[in-house]
């Protein structure tokens, strides 16, 4: 077989996979959105069977063999031709697939599914014992699963590079470290100037049909085509990327709190956009694809946070928010603005402003190391939750529901998963630094209802390209620099410093 | 390998299948119901991949060797036991996917495809020379396809087989024959009897969201359960079963006329009542299944129509349908059921009613033998299509939309399909006639809302027996005698007598 061959096989099986993928996919979306009470447990099967095809695809022998042929080849001679890009990427993914026994994958998916359920229980009633045990088990297999893919002396490592390609613990720490220091003088900064804004102007009656229409409006006037998607309601909203043509959000309102789908809706808007603007002949293949989940956070957050409270953004939008919701007819243009820029550490992380967010996964990170490392126990996680929380937070959670019970990623074998998020603000704020760069200040557009420049710049430089970079690589080649907090800090100093006036 | 090895793969092969088929349903329901206007060509390639891996599983040549081990085996000494039941089943679907050349296969697949949709184009514009040339191919593919499938001198009895399993072209023949006459003498008679009724009571405003909240009530009243299904609109009404738990139907309401939406939905819910009471146990084995298009068909009539159309339904329904619709507070209750039960031949099978219906399948059944056969051409269609309106219904077409342009089927290279409808009516009042023979005049039930007595003798006697018996032989053993056209003879006689006073 020739290296064109090899190659030639390994792109039809990459593309059949894809579809499999993103039939399952479908299933997934329509279990969160459409499926009946009683349809659960018949779509639990039907993903399992195609999870167990899916994992036979991806340890199929003939991937190895052909990738043999076709690495070293000239085909590859490129580094960033598709092909090369591709060929890395599978590489990769073959890898990591066949380093971990089946048994252990399986043990994993089950004990993962049994956390999840527990862990839904557990929170419900405050009960820590409860979800204990099946979240040691879950960690043990986590550090079975690390070794078997490998890693240099630092467990972590193996798991961060599930969902952030190429990046290891010692960059994260360097990027966290400096970041911690600069948030709280910020916040106390932000403190130190007055009383919190109030947030009442996002509290009161917002008729959720009202609410629906306006983030169908704002949704499509910041670039996403809703002819190539859906908006649909969700308990946990969510952005699934079906193909090219169908990429759907889900969001859920409060009729009393106009922030949460507001918000919620311009952050799937953001990583909705990103999918849509994929390079579609690359479909299928690593070279079409998101290279990271701290990638495609960093467009949630930037089309959330750094266009969506932005005060460039409310000129253009205010005026249609006061048109949609009667409870805005006297409000303040400033008022408002504060209100969606409010900042006050608080205990649930997904309730969290821009500013106190990232402390919550500040140290989550640090608790995910040492779990890995050996060096914090399962049993002991409550404490240590409760002591970062007081030192990165200043505050004391009441029960465990609020504190180390909050989050789902455990109970579901997600630990590696929490660095991106903040990942993914550090990159938007870099991303737009570079973008107004090039492109001149954004906001002045954004105030006309211009979106288009700052897409432009993002679908040349970042939607276009694809996986063509691991996530690191892209920034370094977007903005001329390895990522740095300090776009980020400088970011929000500004913003704040105007609001408040230092 | 030991019979009992032999059948547990065979077994375990049919049931993966089956979650893979249930998920390409999840895909075509979403299809026709919710994905975004892009998203149609991506979809196309997702259940083109989903179809290309069913194939390959169908035509695996492991299943031809353990069929061999386990038949003659006592494995399948009960020949109505779920075992042997299904070694049949498998058996008849193996040598029907691997008698057909692949080539040929994928040329019909791609000919239907194209078909429908020049079809479309050419019903739009009245165009039959457009369409003429896609629809000989396709039958000169099914001529091909019928002599693969192997036959005993009658292609016909090939395709028919594909959708009613067992039955022959003779069986049709000699069942449609003596329903022509029976059907214009009763024709004759119900206009001897003075002007049509008027269908004026269903003509008029009827609110969109208040038939979709009657259909809901009535759906759930007849025992269509909305916990383990959905009711969404569609532009060609459907019933999806997709698994024990989720059977969704979806209908389509028209303002002007509530007798589209009402009729729809009754007919979709039959669909729908008999695929929720399959036996789940058996679900993923032709055990669990229903065993021809007539069979599901029957379901669906029944509930459309000996039930939904008959006095005592409406004794339950009329103060619902007054309550729901402002346009019915001062129709009579006679002048309602009349209307239900209006008969005038017209030229379009889908708005034809009950009586006149079968006259438009009985002319096709005799078309599609001819094609077959090589007595008629393609070319030749469209003024055979003509002779028989005029022959059956005494009407002439004023254009071919209305005439041999009017259905989808034979675009889609679905021949042998007509018949089914005929033979569901004729079921549906057989099964009928015994269900009344056993538990007693059902329309008292039905006045009183009750529908148990007929769902639970439904459900012993055809829904749990699932595909245990071929179509014909299920009849037998439910009703004692084989398929018999007098019982649907004497119903129709009996309710149109009764309401028109001969």
């Amino acid at each position: 077989m020739t290296p064109e061959q090899a190659y030639g096989w390994l792109k039809a099986h990459s593309i059949e996979t894809s579809y499999l993928v993103s039939a399952a996919e479908v299933l997934a979306w329509d279990q969160r959105t459409m499926i009946p009470p009683k349809g659960g447990p018949h779509r639990a099967e039907q993903i399992a069977v195609l999870a167990k095809l899916l994992h036979e695809r991806a340890t199929d022998k003939r991937i190895g063999d052909y990738l043999v042929i076709v690495e070293g080849s000239p085909i590859v001679a490129d580094a960033l031709s598709p092909e090369a890009v591709n060929v890395r990427e599978w590489r990769r993914s073959y890898d990591k697939s066949t380093r971990i026994p089946t048994p252990l994958a399986v043990e994993l998916a089950r004990t993962a599914a049994e956390g999840e359920t527990v862990w839904e229980g557990a929170r419900r009633d405050d009960d820590w014992p409860r979800f204990e045990p099946v979240l040691a088990r879950i960690a043990a297999l986590l550090v079975e699963k690390a070794d078997a893919l490998g890693h240099g002396g630092e467990r972590y490592d193996a798991l961060l590079d599930e969902y952030e390609a190429g990046t290891t613990t010692v960059e994260i720490a360097a990027l966290f470290g400096g970041l911690r220091p600069a948030l709280t003088g910020l916040l106390d900064r932000i403190r130190g100037a007055g009383a919190s804004p109030a947030r009442s102007p996002l509290v009161g009656g917002f008729p959720l049909d009202a609410q629906e229409a306006f983030s169908r409006e704002i949704g499509a006037a910041i670039g996403y085509d809703l002819a190539a998607g859906r908006i649909d309601l969700s308990a946990h909203p969510f952005t699934i990327g079906i193909g090219p043509g169908d990429v759907r959000i889900t969001t859920r309102f409060q009729e009393d709190f106009l922030g949460a789908g507001l918000f919620g809706s311009l952050h799937e808007a953001g990583h909705a956009i990103y999918e849509q603007r994929l390079p579609s002949a690359h479909w299928g293949t690593p070279r079409g694809q998101v290279p990271s989940l701290g990638m495609h956070e960093s467009q949630s957050r930037l089309w959330e946070n750094l266009v969506g409270r932005s005060a460039g953004f409310w000129r253009f939008a205010f005026p249609k928010a006061r048109a949609a919701f009667r409870s805005l007819a006297r409000v303040p243009f400033d008022a408002f603005l504060l209100a969606v820029n409010a900042v006050e550490p608080s205990l649930v992380r997904v309730e969290a402003d821009e500013v106190t967010y990232n402390l919550h996964i500040l140290f989550r990170f640090e608790l995910e190391v040492d779990l890995l490392r050996g060096d914090l126990r399962v049993a002991d996680l409550p404490e240590a939750w409760d002591e970062k929380t007081r030192a990165y937070l200043g505050l004391r959670a009441p029960d465990r529901r609020s504190g180390v019970l909050q989050d789902v990623h455990w109970s579901a074998g997600l630990v590696g998963y929490f660095p991106t998020y903040t990942l993914g603000n550090l990159y938007a704020a870099q991303l737009f630094a570079a973008a107004e760069a090039a492109a001149g200040p954004l906001e002045e557009s954004f105030a006309r209802g211009e979106f288009e420049p700052l897409l432009d710049w993002l679908e040349r430089n970042v939607h276009a390209r694809g996986g063509t970079y691991r996530p690191r690589d892209l920034i370094r080649a977007t903005c001329g620099a390895p990522p740095d907090a300090r776009h980020f800090v400088d970011y929000l100093t500004a913003k704040h410093g105007a609001l408040r006036g230092f």
